[in-house]
This record gives C-alpha cells, sequence and structure tokens, in this order.
C-alpha cells in the first residue's frame, strides 16, 4: 500500500499496469480493497511507472477510512459494477426508469459509488432523453431519502428562484415581510455558481449563514424565520454531485432542476411555496411558452409530493434593483426594508411574492396580499423581523444600510453619448462584477445608475464598478470597456431618406 | 508548484480550493500554466488541505513537459473552455455537426484537451442521438487526418470481424492464403478488451507483434503480409481514447464502430476490404436486419473514403473451432494451416473469406474464390506464407502446432448427463477462459471437446479448462460449475400426458 495525498473526489486506487493485466481488471473498473475487517469498493487507475508492480496506491479518502499507512499489507479482489450502470444503459437506450432503479442510482451518487464516467453519462443521457413526471417524482423522493430532514410541527412556508437575472434579492425582503406577518419559513437558499451572488452570499455579509438542524429547528421556532446557506445541512446531497457535472458542461436537464428544487424543499417540509420564475433575454426562460411550462411542471410535481407551489413569472429582462454583488445586494435589500428610496422593481416584486405567500397563509385574501405585504413593509415590522432574523443566526453586527462596508475601489462609467438606454444586459454585467471579484469578495460588484428606457447625456455616470483589490477593478473594467452592459440609442433609430425626384 | 508523481492521463493541476475561489475558477474549468516561455491549458482540480494556498499541484504529464521541480514559480490564469465543448453541446441538442467541428473535437480528443467529463458526455449524446453517414466520414478522415499513415504503391487488401464470437481464429489461416496468392495485406489487429484473446495476442505466441511503420512498410513488400498489433503504430489514436471512455459504460455508437474501424483501414490506405459479421445470439449481431445494417453502413462508408468493402455475415451463434485463448488458438490455427484435422467451422470460414479476397483481387473468377482458397490452403502455401509472416516480424521459434505451449494446469468438465449439446454459449466461455487467466496468460483457455448438436454421454468430458496457473484454473472451474456454458437435453424435451378417462 502507497498512500497518495491527493483527494479523489471518492473511493479511488491505483494499480500499476502489469498487475491490473494481471488480476484483467481495467481502468474505472471496481475493485473490493480489503484491510483487516473492512472491505470497501474501490474505483481503479493505472500507474505504469509511480506505483510499482505489487503496491497498491491510495488517496486520501479511502486511505483514510481503512486507516492504512504506507507499506501495510491490504488484499484487493476485483468486483462487479453495480447495478446502477446498467440502469443508466436503460436510460441511454430511452427506457423508462422504475422507482427501485432510480432510488439504485441516487443512493450510488451519494455513496460516490459511480465513477465521473457513468455520472456523467447519466447526466447526459437525463438531459437528452428527458424524464416523466414519474421519473422526476421518484428522483425527488431519493433525493429527499438519501440526505437529511427536518420536520416542522407546523405548516411551513417557502420562496424560491429558478434564477437567471442578476441582482436577484427579493427574498431578504419578502421573508421578513411574511414572517413579521405570523408564517414560518425556513428559507434555505445556494451560494452562487455562475452568477454575481446567491442570496447565501448576500446575507453572509450581515449574518452567520452556516446553520445546523438544530439552529435551524431552533431558530423558526422562535423567530419564525432563517435565510441560511443550504450546503451547511445535508440536505438532497445528491444534488452537489450532479451540479459538479453539470457546470462544466453547461447543461442543466431540466428533471434534474424540478428534482432539485424540490427535493430540499421536501426536505424541510415545506407545504407552501411561491417559486419565481425571471422571464426575458438573457434568463433561463426567454418566453412565456416555457415559463408555463416550468410553472405546471413545478406545480405538478409539488402536488405530487403535497407541496402547494405557486408560481410568480416576473420581468427578468433587466437586473431586479440597481445592485449587483453580495454586500451592494444586502446594502440595497437593507434600504428597501428601512423604507429608503430604493429601485421600484425592488419593491415591486417582493411584496408581490410576500403578497402570494400571505394569501397561500389566509393571512390576507385572494388579491389583497400585495396591498397588506406593502403595508407590513412600510410599517417597519418586517425591518424588525429580519433584523430578529439576522441575530438569531448570528448578526455580524451591522444593522442599517449606510454601515454595510462595500468595496473600496470604485470606478464610473460613463455614457459615451446622450440618449436612451435601450439594452442592459445580464450575462454582461455578471461577467464585468465577477471581473472585479463578486461573489468571493463580498464589497465587489455594480450599482447601477440607469436602467432600461432612462434618459442618459453624454458623459453621465451610468453605473459604477465596485471592488475590494485596485488590480481586479481595472480588470473589472477592462471587460466593462468590451462589453459594453448598457447600449445607448438616440430616439431616432433609422432615417429613411423619400423617394429621389 | 508541487509535484504530485502521478498520471492524471492528461495535462491536469490541483488548486487549494480559497484559491479557486479567489480566481473564480471551479473543478474542471481550464487554466493557462505559464513556465519560462511554455505554455500550456490545463484542466483544474481542487484540494482542501493537501495543496496550500499559493501552491499549484501538477501531476506527472504536465510537470514533465514543463520541466519543472517543487518550489519552481508558475504562472496559472484561467481560460475559456476549448470550442469543441460548445460542438458537444450541439450534439446533445440533437443537431448535426460540421465537418470542421467534428475535426475540432477529435483533435481535442487526441490532443488531451478535453476532460472526462467532457469526452464521457461526447460517446454518450453520439450514442443517443447517432450520427449520420456524413458526420460518420468526418469523424473518419478526422481520426485519420489525427495519426499516422502509411501508403503503399500498390493495392492492398484487408480482412476485419466486428467480434463478438469467441475463438475467431479466421484471420491467421484467411490471410496467408490471400497472401500466398499474391496478395498484398497489411492487416493491423486489436488486442481483446474484453474478449478472451484478439488476433494480435494469438499472434504474440508466436512472433513479435509490435512493428514500426517502416517495418511493416518492408514485410508487406518482401512477404506480402503482415499480422501485427495496430496499437504499435499510431493510426487513429482518437479511437484508444474513445474505446477508454466506452469500456466502462458497456456502450458502443454504432457511428463510432464504424469510424474507428475503416479510419485504421484507411490509416495504412487499404483499397479493397473482407468485413466479417459474426451473427446470432450473444454476439453483436442477433438478426439479419442489423446484420445486413452493418453492411451497408460499412459499404457505404468504404464507398466514400475510396475503399472497397465487401461484408460476409457468418455463423456466430457458437465459438469458431473448437479452441478458446491465445495459445490454443494459436495451436489451431497451425493445426489447420499444417492439414490437420481441425473443426470444419475454420476451414470453412477462413477458406470463405480468403476466398472473397481472392475474388476482389481478381485473383479468381466470382464464386471460384473459395475453391481457389481451398486448394491454396491443401497444397501447404498457406502454411510456407505463415512462417514467412512470423519469421519476418520475429519468429518465437515455434513452428509446429505441436510445440505452441499450452496451460500447464487442466481441468476436464465432464457431462452431467446423457443427451444433446442444446446451447453453447458465447459470454459463459469468455468468462471462463478470462478467469482462467486469458488473454494476459497465454496458455490458458478452453479446449471444445463437443458443439451444438453433438451427442454426449453421461461422464464424457464436454471441455477442458486450460491454465497457467494452478490458482487461477480453480477459479476457473469454480465460474464453470456456476455459469453451465453448455446446456444438454435428452431428445425428449417434454412429456404431456394424456388425459385421464
Amino acid at each position: 500500500m502507497r498512500r497518495i495525498d491527493i483527494e479523489a473526489g471518492g473511493y479511488e486506487i491505483i494499480l500499476n499496469e502489469e498487475d491490473a493485466k494481471e488480476l484483467g481488471v481495467y481502468p474505472q473498473d471496481r475493485m473490493k480493497v480489503r484491510k483487516d475487517g473492512m472491505i470497501l469498493t474501490a474505483i481503479v487507475n493505472l500507474s505504469q511507472s509511480v506505483i510499482k508492480e505489487g503496491e497498491v496506491g491510495m488517496f486520501i479518502e479511502i486511505s483514510e477510512k481503512l486507516n492504512v499507512k504506507n507499506g501495510d499489507k491490504v488484499k484487493v479482489i476485483p468486483t462487479s459494477r453495480p447495478l446502477s450502470v446498467d440502469y443508466i444503459k436503460k436510460k441511454i437506450n430511452g427506457e423508462k426508469l422504475t422507482r427501485d432503479e432510480i432510488y439504485e442510482i441516487i443512493k450510488d451518487i451519494v455513496e460516490d459509488n459511480l465513477s465521473t464516467i457513468e455520472l456523467t453519462s447519466y447526466v447526459t443521457a437525463i438531459q437528452i432523453r428527458g424524464m416523466d413526471m414519474d421519473e422526476t417524482e421518484w428522483t425527488t423522493r431519493a433525493m429527499v431519502d438519501t440526505g437529511e430532514t427536518i420536520d416542522f410541527e407546523y405548516t411551513t412556508f417557502d420562496v424560491h428562484s429558478i434564477g437567471g437575472v442578476p441582482g436577484n434579492k427579493y427574498a431578504p425582503v419578502a421573508v421578513p415581510i411574511a414572517a413579521a406577518a405570523g408564517l414560518k419559513i425556513p428559507k434555505t437558499s445556494s451560494r452562487a455558481i455562475s452568477s454575481a451572488a446567491g442570496t447565501a452570499d448576500l446575507m453572509e455579509v450581515l449574518t452567520n449563514v452556516s446553520l445546523t438542524i438544530e439552529d435551524i429547528r431552533k431558530i423558526v421556532d422562535e423567530v419564525g424565520a432563517i435565510l441560511a446557506w443550504g450546503g451547511s445541512v445535508n440536505l438532497a446531497p445528491a444534488d452537489d454531485k450532479i451540479v459538479r457535472i453539470e457546470y462544466p458542461l453547461g447543461i442543466d436537464p431540466h428533471s434534474q432542476v424540478l428534482a432539485s428544487v424540490m427535493a430540499k424543499k421536501k426536505a424541510v417540509g415545506t407545504d407552501f411555496m411561491v417559486l419565481d420564475i425571471p422571464m426575458g433575454p438573457e434568463t433561463k426562460v426567454p418566453d412565456e411558452k416555457l415559463a408555463r411550462k416550468y410553472a405546471m411542471d413545478f406545480i405538478t410535481l409539488g402536488e405530487r409530493l403535497g407541496i402547494t407551489v405557486e408560481a410568480a413569472v416576473t420581468y427578468g429582462g433587466q437586473p431586479l434593483g440597481r445592485a449587483i454583488g453580495p454586500a451592494l445586494e444586502a446594502k440595497e435589500a437593507l434600504m428597501c426594508l428601512e423604507g429608503k428610496p430604493v429601485s421600484n422593481s425592488l419593491i415591486e416584486k417582493a411584496t408581490d411574492i410576500a403578497g402570494m405567500l400571505l394569501e397561500l397563509g389566509n393571512v390576507a385574501e385572494r388579491n389583497k396580499g400585495k396591498e397588506h405585504a406593502k403595508e407590513i413593509l412600510k410599517s417597519g415590522k418586517a425591518r424588525d423581523k429580519f433584523l430578529e432574523i439576522i441575530n438569531a443566526q448570528g448578526s455580524k453586527g451591522i444593522e442599517k444600510s449606510e454601515d454595510v462596508p462595500v468595496g473600496k475601489y470604485t470606478h464610473d462609467i460613463l455614457s459615451p453619448e446622450s440618449g436612451y438606454i435601450s439594452i442592459v444586459s445580464n450575462k454582461a454585467l455578471v461577467k464585468i462584477a465577477r471581473a472585479a471579484g463578486a461573489p468571493k469578495d463580498k464589497g465587489a460588484g455594480i450599482l447601477l445608475f440607469k436602467k432600461k428606457s432612462e434618459k442618459v447625456e453624454k458623459g453621465e455616470p451610468i453605473y459604477k464598478i465596485y471592488a475590494d483589490s485596485k488590480a481586479k477593478l481595472e480588470e473589472a473594467v477592462k471587460i466593462a470597456k468590451m462589453l459594453k452592459p448598457l447600449k445607448i440609442e438616440g430616439m431616432l433609430l433609422e432615417r429613411i431618406p423619400a423617394y429621389k425626384k
């Protein structure tokens, strides 16, 4: 046995090529590895020279689990592929999987029994072949059953956005409004993967977001809501492992989006949920038809799982509010809660969604929810509730919007001409904010002074880039000048000459 | 820079997770790595603890190429994915790829620019989406262009089997027959992947099979044919890298089978080729319809490439001849060439295929090829030619069938009852032969005493297992008793009682 001090991401071993030939094993085959009484299944890699004949190289995960050190004797025996590999082939062939087959695949994903090749093939196959609602439900349930769960003794509510629009900080406003009205909302959210800030990144500017199951139960009991990071609890852990394959390929199988979202809701026992579907160019949902499909699929899957889902198709053609990036968004959300002047789009969306929650929870009558939500926001009760939440989670001592520290290096981008803003590119803004350091550098991001259809004079600042370091600011400015995320046009777009006489 | 003495299978580096967050790179992203003047593109892996912040871990391939040692300073810069990844997504979406896109993918495969995830997704996508004949032709040509090629100044012939039937040693008989008649046959073949012996494994019992391009040219010039291992020359190297993904998944995209076979033929400049399609239960081709599809696809692709293909659908319902395993098959082929009594199936198939070659080469008239081939075999000229070939390649000094060393540990399997052999399972026999040590242990394998429809008495030996080691023999016997590869039935299969009066 020879230890290799590298994480393999699962149980993996290395054999010398000659030994492998002798044993009839090929790369990616599986072997049982035995040390004293303990047996683990590992995936085989080959080496021509580093691992000598008779040696077994072991990556960190398996050598720690077996508690072996260099020179220890271990026994390796070829073993067959897990049954899941046959089920993956079934999906490749276009067949429908059974409940048990899906459970087996998800269990093997969670337990790291599948190699990268097998898992990638599965993700690609479900992207191409799709899954029907039965398979999607079974996937969701398997994801719930292979992770931790929380049971609340009372009815709980949740909000979720499928994402795709930058600056989407509706949750830190909508959740405290609903909680102030007495609803229970254990809201877990994700960190940014390819965006400039996830809700968890934003909340982390103000409070601790890594809660245990016990923390979550206790805070929801006492305060009514949390706004925490889902990754700190082991809800539907298959999701993370699947995302690791989807991300480098830039694919997102529809059935898996449904299953991943709903598994995390089911795992915390959600009863009612509002789903935000941002629609518009450069979002995940470019048109009404696709928005309706998303809505209906979530509603149907919710019904099968015992979760009442109501969908809100929202305008996603440009960022929500004016701030992009963790600290800038936290500041804007706080300003909104404090009743300070912020973009109407943020107030409208947050109270729309909070209003839907109030109606679902019978706190407001049908079509009276938004009005009620606005009153709660205006009264300051939502702000008080928000401070209660961040204090319960572990406040970082920032309680006012003006105290939120934002990037100290800034650069104003000026309008190259007079006219009207005709296009605001979501994707370009995200690229610039990420170049400036977001989401890792909390102070980095963008503050928009102008949005779509607004009038602008030549030389007037149209947005400001923030960064925590000078080098990253310069990089972001360079990219901003290249991508030009805001397009300006005069009211006269084209001049068509008269016939010449 | 910290060196990690492990083969990664390509250019791969490891960063600390914190650094990666800082740089905004995720696992499987790419980075440019710069040392002195040299720049390589590498795929990123992450480590929590082994690689410290500020360090870059480098696997063997890249650290050797850059010639760096521990502590050296290197510069890493995030870089975008190769264009191929977009083309792979196009195929996932079901679109047809262009010639240039396919070339780009194949080039990136050969140059190790694709990660395991990307390559697996490509292979899975072409398995599911398929490729039309244009795409298949472009894949073939790209595979040829990204490897070595040989040009002969004269017309050359080839034979190829799509495989699937054990004991398929027709080539060492058919090739010398055709070469004895004056045809030029640069026959490269593969080693076993999942079978008990490839033609290259079998030939290696008698001669050196690792030839250079120059060796091949010289021997074909002088002797008329080779029977060597294709892997020793770099013909269509994309194939090996694709097989490495297909094998663990047990998938075999049809278009890729076509492209891989024909690229290797095109690379050696084949003009005429006979394609063996074994058909029957437990082969790759269970029915006539699929056999015809294979045949037509190879013929069509051949025509596009300027290769005249004639297909032979052959009986594959049980092993060819009686021997399975490298040495046992080499011995049986030699016996056949020497005119000693061997199974009719071997003589018939080898002369059928040799006859087709003779007709294609205008050495025999239409429908007279087989007769002519049988005469050459009977005359001893094929045997002389075979000895010339193995001598030219580097004989191991075994020139007679009785001198071929076979496994010294043997076990006879006896018939448990009297009756007739009703089923001979190809797959079970391969499993037993592999358990006995084939293809790596050359002497290991199986000799069948009885084949389909033959009569057998209770207690009579029906086959013998050979092994080079006692332990493997025991393992193989155990598996044989479990799998029962030969089924015996009395002539009375079922007894239906009369009505009771």
